[in-house]
């Protein structure tokens, strides 16, 4: 059970304990009030008229002051494997040189303040002994990270692994996952999360702080009892929090409401949308005030570029966009086919060895390439980057013409040097690489977000093709695809905006995002002008992704670890009815029902007993079957207990009513028992008749648990919110036991 | 009835047969299958089980094209109100200035092509003579266009009139107009647009493009038999079309997106998001090869600036935000009053009288003014743009340093001159005449849209405050407040920076709009820098209007004219249930329903003449009241008439049986009528304790038409969408016979 939870190895109750026994601060459950049991579903009409007090909610902004801490302890530990700050050792390489007086932007990487370590160990900064040195650091710093943070999550906070948007996805949709968003988990995921990024690993930290910021709204929930005792009301908070925890992560903050609308959220009222704008705007707000970019812009991979892209362009775009869904297809069915083995071998069993394994060939691989031992980020906002005049980059070393002054918009075409080749080969290489890295990475038990490693595949992808494209119109002049719009001596392609349009096709053909993914986009690099490449990119790399699979990677993985998770976007056109998907089944034993004034207080705990449903309908009598309403096994549970304690003559024998008035009986009979006060009055009902489209359609949109079905009034049988995932299954030709929770 | 849709006067059943004369075309009943009746609600559940095969749907950009065409004739009409082009009289007074040679930026104004009428017919350009005749030229050019447009509205397609936003939106949450997407309107709103937007009346033609977007998916819906036999089908088809009509209107494609799924769209599942996302791509990209604007950006008020903004003047942007939010305010009670006086008085009598007085007092009031002469997107983007070396608008009068050559980005402080003074005194009486102007024509007898007026009062006023700010940082570097930001000889207030909060302010005060208005804000106008003060002014703009009123302008007109809207927004908190909203009530004759085997094809008749509801329960019997299904009364009536023509021996004393096998009957007895066929098996039930809150939300979300109530199987009554509303209007303290329509 807890396996799923990307704990793996130990027995679900040993795991489940120990969790609990660390994490359970929150969701204490209230002994008065029926609340729900861990990897239990909720009931979201019952919820939503249990709250009665209704304020307008205010939303912090602490998950931002939280990932300005992340974004610098991550740049000074990413630097640390390479090495130290001599003047303050704890800057960063970029921090180190700002301060250096002698900055000018042509030495910025060679100021002397910062030194490597064989230079600061051996005094030789070159040299081949320097370079292997540096080497052996770099993989021991990598390797002592990784191991740290995969550590901490075992020990600590088993919840803290993975990105956590699959979890918060089903917990969005009504699950409950006690401790998932708990203060430990909160901690460690945060400390492990920059550890895991700083060692080098093909991760990102996107994924994780939505997360991160969905544990600061829960704990902000706890602070109000309208939040934290209903479970509707929570979640509402949730979706605002997963809106901010995007905005912070990438200082997008209309991309992250829609991020949470489109990606995240799965009960997603209009009042929410507006709550999450709020938050995101608090989120930027803060992110603007602590400015952990270096510029005022709130722009992850600001692009200085203006020129116009033309119409021939599209093509490559359109091909790029392939190329992402291509990848979003390999890569979902490679890492849930690489995910399902860590499950069924004896390869979950070592969590701690997969870590520092991939890690150690992670930082083997990465160093000799300039383009992968540097940061993620780094790479992107490199190859995002046009050429300006003044770039020093190897990818910019094109044969210039003279006239260096030019600003940067507007350099000629331009003849690519040997640098440019050695870079191509080098991208390719890092490419492969990255490909296949990242497949073995995400889903290993430490944080692991997927946004930037997809990025950087398409980026890298995406600047190859774009250099392949400027060389060509540059030696091709006279081809009639460029004659119309590449005049000899102007500046026709910028590559920097085909590794923007890759970046997009791929982490679209990785999540499918659509809207969200083009706003994200162009509030990551200000790109406005690009908004029809990008959406065609979007388009065509969810449509290639779809016609090999409906589900994006999180779908994936809610689907591999069987949880009950509802897919709003599945459709389902199948042409079964109610009767086919209720139970009890053509040969099973009939239903568990209680009459409203005949069942004794033995008779229900015999039943309690037998049974593991999680409530009972409540009939007239067998005869009628008349439906009344439904009980909660939990809440029948509490009231008998309660009245076996405290209400005097309630024996075995008494008789249970659910009627508004027990009748006067003679002394001689047990008192009996009234339950009318936990007896749900208004349970939901379809016909047998119901087509499960329907059926589906009311699960969904409702938020329901359980359904009752009836005929002519009569009831038959219940389809609970497992019936249906089951039943979906099934008609999917899916293994329907894989539906593991209830 | 069809005078709530603004054609007021003649009596309702006069005027829709009159429409439904021309504009029947496109929704001819089909007599096999039952679809519903004019200005009745539809019931999605059963639209969405009727729809047997799915394709994939391609969505064309047919009104981009359209969207072209009419750009271009109102740029061209505008300008004729001024004077006609020498060399080509089809062209704008801009394309005039083009093609003449001696186009140079300083004299593009007085280009020798481009004749005032005064000039052409007397040869006086210039003089009190001169501007006497062109101003009375002018007013009559606006007359004869507002004629026009009024005339063909009231002759030829009475529902081209007003925004159509909010029918829209109550077509999309399930309700029928015919005709009112019809081939005629579409026509005659397309031409009579362009009228209205060239007489100069303070109207926009953004929210009627989205009508005439809609009636273009329309248009394409009623060539797939799928989608015009399927009114679920068609109403995400037109969610779609509502997207493009926004991106084509702005050269917004995501804001266009977000404003079909915050603002129009009703039932918005997220494969809509994913089709209106691809239909506002081939709307961009449409656009984008026509382009309109004249250049390639796809942006309607591109600004050129990207100078950083201070958090100080968050301030003045907080209380832009205040300002547009009472503006909202203001401008929703006093043009609802309006147009309800309107409704109940005479003056509803005359709309063409009405049309021309407005129009006169426009152009009369608007000509002296420059700021009101010219078309007032031209005046939004003046007021938006900031004031570079080479601006020659009066606003930018500033008393000029020397380096003019500096780049338009960085010029230093400026004390204003004298221009600027007086632009100011102009902008603060242009303020107050679009303000007083706007609110009466919003909903006059001709196509008006409410973007553009909206947004040119925010901007003057923002403008306005722009400057004050701008100048006092000039005067009073010293101040503490701009010590911090503003250093003397700094250019750190920009003017046009607080048009465009203050537009995005008044927008929302007046739409309640969020996401969808920062995005088209900054699709608009290219500001991305400027994400945090948008979000700022629209939330405060929200928050301030909001608490005078929760409507915007669209709800407050669908309430005013009695649409049966269940607005998603509303919170319904009440604690009323079921059994206190159904019908029948305590004192009412019992609830008419059909048994299942004992009524005859006579008693069936009287029902449906006795009675004018829509559909009636059918039950096993009146003694057990056990509910079976729920029968149609349009099925009814067409399959009782059907048996009567072609079946034999059905007679009036035939039973009808509900049941799945007729019994065997002697001979001597009237044939049986059979109607299974056309029972509803699975009719929507809750039982009698369900609380209203839920039974809204099941309504909202599920859009059901009808719901019928029980208790313990057996059938207490029905609540229609129209109780459920006026249970909500009466809960609000308003009229519930407001809630005119079924």
């Amino acid at each position: 059970m807890i396996e799923a939870l990307c704990v793996s190895s130990a027995t679900p109750t040993e795991e489940m304990n120990g969790a609990g026994n660390l994490m359970d601060f929150l969701d204490e459950p209230f002994p008065d009030v029926s609340t729900y049991e861990d990897f239990h579903t909720i009931d979201w009409l019952r919820e939503k008229s249990r709250d009665t007090d209704r304020h307008r909610k205010t939303f912090d902004g602490k998950a931002c002051t939280l990932a300005g801490v992340i974004d610098l302890a991550v740049d000074w530990m990413t630097d640390l494997k390479e090495g130290v700050c001599l003047s303050a050792f704890w800057y960063s390489h970029e921090q180190c040189c700002w301060t250096s007086n002698e900055t000018t932007f042509d030495d910025r990487d060679k100021c002397p303040q910062w030194q490597k370590w064989a230079e600061l160990m051996t005094g030789h900064a070159e040299g081949a002994g320097a370079y292997v040195l540096n080497y052996f650091l770099y993989i021991l710093w990598a390797l002592l990270f990784s191991f740290l943070a995969v550590s901490l999550v075992r020990v600590f906070a088993p919840y803290a692994c993975g990105s956590g948007i699959p979890e918060i996805k089903t917990i969005l949709s009504g699950f409950i996952i006690r401790g998932y968003l708990g203060k430990w988990t909160l901690l460690i995921k945060t400390v492990t999360l920059v550890l895991a990024v700083s060692s080098g690993l093909s991760l990102g930290k996107e994924g994780p702080l939505v997360h991160v910021a969905c544990c600061c709204g829960n704990l902000f929930c706890s602070l109000f009892s309208k939040y934290s005792k209903n479970e509707g009301k929570r979640r509402e908070v949730l979706s605002a929090a997963a809106a901010a925890g995007v905005s912070v992560a990438f200082g997008a903050p209309i991309g992250g409401v829609l991020f949470s609308l489109e990606e995240v959220s799965y009960y997603f009222p209009l009042k929410t949308l507006w709550r999450s704008f709020f938050a995101a705007l608090v989120a930027a707000f803060t992110l603007r005030s602590i400015n952990p970019f270096g510029n005022s812009r709130l722009v992850l991979f600001y692009v200085e570029y203006h020129t116009p892209w033309y119409m021939a362009e599209l093509v490559p775009f359109i091909l790029l966009g392939v190329f992402g869904g291509l990848w979003g297809t390999l890569f979902i069915r490679a890492n849930i086919a690489w995910c399902r083995r860590r499950k069924t071998t004896q390869l979950g069993k070592y969590p701690v060895l997969e870590v520092i394994a991939v890690t150690g060939i992670t930082a083997v691989l990465a160093y000799p390439n300039p383009y992968t031992r540097r940061s993620t980020s780094e790479l992107i906002s490199e190859l995002f980057n046009d050429c300006g005049a003044l770039e020093s980059s190897q990818l910019c070393d094109y044969i210039n013409n003279p006239n260096m002054s030019r600003p940067v918009d507007d350099i000629p075409d331009r003849p690519a040097g040997p640098g440019v080749y050695n870079a191509l080969w080098q991208l390719a290489l890092a490419l492969i690489f990255k490909i296949v890295i990242t497949i073995f990475t995400f889903g290993m038990k430490i944080p692991s977000g997927l946004f930037i490693p997809s990025m950087a595949v398409g980026a890298i992808a995406g600047r190859i093709v774009g250099i392949a494209v400027e060389q060509m119109a540059y030696h091709h002049h006279d081809w009639i695809i460029f004659k119309n719009w590449c005049r000899p001596g102007a500046d026709c392609v910028t590559p920097g905006l085909y590794a923007m349009v890759g970046a997009a096709a791929c982490l679209g053909g990785v999540t499918r995002m659509t809207v969200s993914l083009v706003v994200i986009m162009f509030e990551l690099t200000g790109g406005l002008e690009y908004i029809v490449p990008l959406m065609a990119a979007a388009v065509t790399s969810k449509w290639v992704a779809d016609a090999f699979g409906k589900e994006g990677i999180y779908e994936s993985h809610i689907q591999l670890n069987g949880y009950p998770y509802l897919d709003v976007r599945d459709e389902f056109t199948h042409r079964t009815l109610a009767t086919d998907v209720m139970r009890p089944r053509r040969n099973d034993p009939p239903l568990a029902v209680l009459t409203q004034d005949t069942t004794t207080v033995e008779d229900v705990e015999t039943l309690i007993k037998d049974t593991d449903y999680n409530g009972f309908p409540v009939v007239v009598s067998r005869e009628s079957e008349r439906l009344i309403g439904f009980v909660q096994r939990r809440d029948l549970t509490l009231a008998i207990k309660n009245a076996r304690q405290k209400q005097d003559g309630v024996v075995s024998s008494s008789v249970v009513y659910f009627t508004e008035d027990a009748p006067q009986l003679p002394a001689s009979n047990p008192q009996p028992l009234k339950l009318r006060r936990i007896l749900n009055l208004s349970p939901f009902t379809v016909t047998d008749h119901t087509p499960m489209e329907t059926v589906v359609d009311i699960f969904r949109k409702l938020g329901l648990r359980q359904c009752l079905v009836t005929r002519s009034g009569r009831l038959l049988g219940i389809i609970t919110k497992k019936d249906v995932l089951r039943h979906m299954a099934q008609m999917m030709n899916q293994d329907p036991e894989s539906i593991m929770f209830n």
